[in-house]
């Protein structure tokens, strides 16, 4: 019998969703990193739903600091608002936890959360709580509210062959401590959809090398990468750069004539943020293939 | 060292939401079915929000058929909407399935939540998959959004000593079947807050020795409970009718007085479903305490 391991998670995803009723006409599709809700044309804000979920000993690992792993659950969301050009607004935590959890590592958990929340100014609006059987693993399942403004809304799908590949800061290591600590860039996303437009964006979570392909196809281009170019964190291989995953950058393209300011605005906006340019988007069907980073049931 | 077990789920719970920033003054407060969004006093719509998961190994059993278990999943939420007065409308899947998942059981599963989104005019917006570690429970977890029109959101919190205490269909004996294809009772709940509408509703999720308590404690009162009135499933106990959970029926207050017309129209209404007065609520600190029912960490 064929299972999950066999297939991965894309294919997963994309048997499931026709399983079930959908919008008949989605402002995102699936597979974008939020879905979004159109309140109808008079509305000039658009609402964003989010659900993502951690796993302990997949995500966290029994011994990391639950503040942080909180703060990981919560962040990884707020990334996703921040690739569609939106904010957070609202939470639901959902806990299943074994019987013999500490009440102290679900209280650092929910504190973790709480700065997250409190630095992005958003709420806890409900939440869930419920047992697992004890020895299976932990599992944090987060959903939110967001919004975005309609004109600042930006989806995977809408680069053409042809604009530049650009990355935020550098890729590689997070397993080091960025995966639990990182900041998502919603700064910097709400910065770029006021000034300069990325045609299509999305943050990286599983690696450029799974990342970077799903955002081509979703435009319907392919793509050639320029590895010299990839933003390396000290220490890192090019190798982990694309694979290692958890980098919570954000990728996104541009046309090409709007590099060079783009650049020199962001310079001196974040200085203390790498802005790189590693590639570009070209016809279907041209350029390279990668392979590797992160898949959920590898 | 203090754990989930030694203090259950509302004691965690009422810990846990005093770490993270909340809506300064919430439509609902922490605890109630759904969280409440009011978008302003222009909206005659407030939103609905819920999360929920269901566990496996706790909440259906590893040979339980998994378009059941997806239908549950989804009921489980509709049923939370219902004891609001509202409907649902958008729901966000989040899968942790071990590795080793047959790609047939999570098809089966979606199969089973497309039923109840279908039955319930709601759609998929989005989801997440991730895997857990060989061996551990799979988790499936459902966050939604859904509205209600101001003037029938009904609350916890807000019935008084002396309403009379109702509760639909049978209760005990879920575990033989009705807790993974019960109806939630979203028609005869909107029926109910346009034609007679109660002051105070939830759904009983957790057995109505549990949840009596938690509707009478949000209101303020203390309750007592006409043990003989009970409406018992086929073969079940009044122990059963208390503590068995997972019954989905609504639990409501409403004004005496208007007992004897709401029975009546509710039998012409809804004449396969049973409707019957369990007891009532009177003032804090007095009635009667009920022990027992579902908690996830027991």
């Amino acid at each position: 019998m064929k299972t999950l391991r066999d297939i991965g998670e894309d294919a997963l995803i994309a048997r499931l969703i026709r399983l079930a009723p959908c919008d008949a006409a989605p402002a995102a599709g699936p597979g974008d990193d939020c879905a979004v809700v159109d309140p109808g044309p008079a509305s000039g804000i658009l609402e964003l739903l989010k659900t993502d979920a951690l796993v302990a000993g997949v995500h966290f690992l029994p011994d990391s600091p639950a503040r942080e792993v909180g703060w990981k659950a919560a962040a990884r969301v707020v990334s996703d608002f921040a690739a569609m050009g939106g904010r957070p607004e609202r939470f639901l935590v959902t806990l299943a936890l074994p019987p013999d959890t500490p009440i102290s590592w679900a209280e650092d958990l929910y504190r973790g959360i709480g700065d997250c929340l409190k630095t992005h100014h958003a709420v806890l609006a409900g939440g869930e709580t419920s047992g697992v059987p004890q020895g299976s693993s932990a599992v944090v399942s987060i959903a939110a509210t967001g919004s975005v403004r309609r004109e600042h809304l930006i989806l995977r799908s809408t680069a053409k062959p042809g604009h530049a590949l650009l990355v935020t800061g550098t890729l590689g290591g997070s397993l080091a401590g960025k995966h639990l600590n990182f900041n998502p860039r919603i700064k910097e996303a709400n910065w770029l959809v006021s000034k300069f437009k990325p045609t299509a964006m999305m943050d990286l979570s599983d690696g450029l090398a799974k990342d970077l392909p799903r955002l081509a196809e979703a435009s319907g281009c392919g793509f050639v990468l320029d590895r010299a170019a990839l933003p390396l964190t000290a220490g890192c291989s090019i190798e982990q750069a694309l694979g290692d995953g958890e980098d919570f950058e954000l990728l996104f393209a541009i046309e090409p004539a709007r590099v060079t300011a783009l650049l020199a605005a962001w310079s001196g906006e974040f200085p203390n943020l790498a802005l790189s340019e590693i590639g570009r988007l070209v016809e279907t069907g041209q350029g390279e293939t990668l392979h590797g980073g992160w898949d959920h049931f590898g």
